[in-house]
């Protein structure tokens, strides 16, 4: 009887996980370059915590289990709530605390080719400050990250949740649950508007007020929009908020690349002001690779002082996914340099030394451990894509000359090994 | 409300996180220098593969659920049993294979201060060779993380699940489940002889057998066991590998941290050669901080073709508690380098610029998110332990000139940019 990986996960072999970390430290260096601290909570959660504000679509695509005393438990299905909990029970951590988690998260949806079940978010988040600069901070080093990447050019596509609930004043929905018209106008992308229509339906919207909305989502005239949100607070906040962003944004020198649009809404409950989400400019038909928000109220639901905070999550297996197809890798098959392979059994004890030695000096080794010979050996390293081979027989002991081939040029040299080392030490 | 995290898990603050992150990349640099190259899997598996060879106390552990599917699964109850079932799956990949994980692993087992439900664990293995080079290696390569972690001397205890097999047929105990025996002798160490007898009876041995085989695994004179295996095949075997990787040992220079002990047994299923467990010297009272084993059977049975594996597994918790409380950490507290603070809030977009330019030289820089005047800035700076602030006012703008506080010698000095730049790349 053969397993499969369960359904919506996979497993990385080395090629692939070369890759993913490489994409993992760059995000990684970035991070720590804005300063951000790591942090790690753990895999599961109390499945209350879980659910407190995550919404009902989120709800339906938790892990949920027990554990054996018969305590409730789900899969984190984001990295934002189990750190607010982490706060919330930390209150003695200086403000701002600004902190990163790169990890997995789990949410039971249909799986596609590109959509797993188990997938990785890169989450930066700055705790503690109410201000736009702190918006712009993490919008300019998730656009750092992926510039490190190799990625030119990004849509940095903005909205404010503050606006969104201007307009439902607006229409005179209030007596609707705002989170439920959020999630009905994230569908919009995706499904499109009769999809969008029917779910407003849902949400007790008439037809008149769906129409209404659907024409102010779709607005392209900022000036016609503050015109008529104008003495309707919480909408005039949320485009002062916006103004800030812009104007914040102008000294990082990312301004150009923010596009301000009212349709933007995103899928989940817990964010109360400025929203927004990246994309790569020439792959856009591959969606956004990273998106957030601000969540002022999420640490206080959780049990915590009332603590603003916002933050922004890169999408790591998108950003791979895309590498991979537009061919952005350059990256050797292995971290190995050199094999060290033995011509015959009895230099055995010398080609341990000899490897152990380059170990040492930090230089990545393999050595035969199959009683291979000198042909077969050379085989393995190249089928691994080693790409150097050291040739260690009785001759070459006595000399303290060994033949050094480089795998890829098909040539080679006799070297002294302290000069072998210096080689591979600088390539 | 407040949530803690679920029973048995932690949350690991930037502080620890530092210190976790320098243990894992200690380790990983090791494993690469040794040419094992990475590998993930998912957290969660199919029940049916977990429970198949690990016997029934870990079995009782492992965190069980079902997907909205109804599928079976449980978290991963350690890293060897996903990667077999990835080997299986993935004839293709050219053998030996090496590959590492430094990955969380979930038991749920009684919790102490040091045990946790949620661990990690840090596996070397090598798959495909039969040869005890492949053991040998593995020790060697667990020694150097553990040593270039600060840890000075090692006992490497050794044994060989043939050998106990050996002793099994020797008291005509071969009715008997050998896994079984050995799962009761492995809790010799933890609960005492008393607790192993108990267990033994359970097994169906009689009194005679159960003393026969305590003096078995107590005797500490070779050559009187290897007479007493005289003509039982599987004993002699496992004696002969034993040799073998006394002798490779040599080689690698760490013959003499290795010693037989036949107490030793393991308490997982899987096994079928010498097994190994590592202590650091002066540390003994942690417990081991490694141990492994040969596992030739495990891929077959979860439907590969037959391919002999051993492997060890650095206990990373284990580790870092051990530096923690015996003080082995000299890490800065935060990777922080610089804070560059505004003398008045008029300098802002200058500060984003100066702090934008450190960054994009890889200097870790920090600024002002909550409008704090100068001195609260600086509390901040110090309260994160930011070694280094940069105070920029009008003034320090128009002569390209900056006061550098150093913050521990509480001392400073006036630097032009690209000098400040220069001074905090060298440190």
């Amino acid at each position: 009887m053969r397993f499969q990986p369960p359904k919506g996960t996979k497993d990385f072999l080395p090629e692939e996980m070369i890759k993913r970390e490489y994409v993992i430290q760059t995000i990684k260096k970035k991070f720590e370059e804005y300063g951000f601290a790591p942090i790690e909570t753990p895999v599961f959660e109390n499945w209350k915590l879980l659910t407190k504000k995550c919404g009902e679509d989120i709800k339906q695509q938790i892990y949920y289990f027990k554990d054996k005393a018969g305590r409730e438990l789900g899969l984190r299905f984001d990295l934002t709530v189990p750190m607010c909990r982490m706060v919330a029970n930390n209150p003695q951590q200086p403000k701002p605390f600004k902190r990163y988690v790169i990890s997995p998260v789990w949410r039971y949806e249909e799986v596609t080719k590109a959509r797993k079940r188990e997938f990785y978010q890169a989450d930066i988040d700055v705790v503690g400050s109410s201000s736009m600069e702190a918006e712009v901070e993490c919008i300019a080093c998730a656009v750092d990250c992926l510039k490190a990447l190799g990625f030119k050019d990004f849509t940095v596509i903005i909205n404010n949740r503050k606006i969104l609930d201007g307009f439902i004043e607006l229409i005179k929905a209030d007596k609707c649950k705002d989170v439920d018209i959020f999630r009905a106008i994230d569908k919009l992308e995706k499904f499109g508007e009769e999809a969008v229509k029917k779910e407003l339906k849902n949400c007790k919207l008439n037809d008149k007020q769906i129409e209404q909305l659907l024409g102010l989502i779709k607005t392209k005239d900022v000036n016609e929009v503050k015109k008529l949100l104008k003495g309707i607070k919480i909408g005039e906040e949320g485009l002062w908020e916006i103004e800030k962003i812009f104007e914040i944004a102008m000294i990082y020198g990312i301004s150009e690349m923010l596009k301000l649009d009212f349709t933007l809404a995103r899928g989940i409950d817990y964010y109360t002001g400025p929203i927004f989400e990246i994309k790569a400019k020439r792959y856009e038909k591959y969606g956004s690779v990273a998106g957030g928000g601000r969540y002022d109220n999420l640490i206080e639901l959780l049990g915590g002082r009332y603590t603003p905070a916002t933050g922004i999550s890169l999408g790591v297996e998108r950003i791979v996914e895309i590498m991979e197809k537009e061919q952005m890798f350059n990256l050797p098959r292995t971290k190995v340099k050199v094999f060290v392979a033995n011509a015959t059994g009895d230099v055995k004890p010398d080609v341990i030394r000899i490897t152990q030695k380059l170990r040492k000096e930090g230089i990545p080794a393999q050595t035969d451990l199959m009683d291979r010979n000198l042909t077969k050996q050379l085989e393995f390293a190249d089928s691994l894509g080693i790409p150097y081979c050291i040739i260690v027989g009785r001759k070459e002991l006595e000399k303290n000359r060994f033949k050094l081939k480089d795998m890829k040029a098909k040539s080679e040299k006799e070297l002294k090994l302290e000069d072998i080392i210096k080689l591979l030490s600088n390539c």
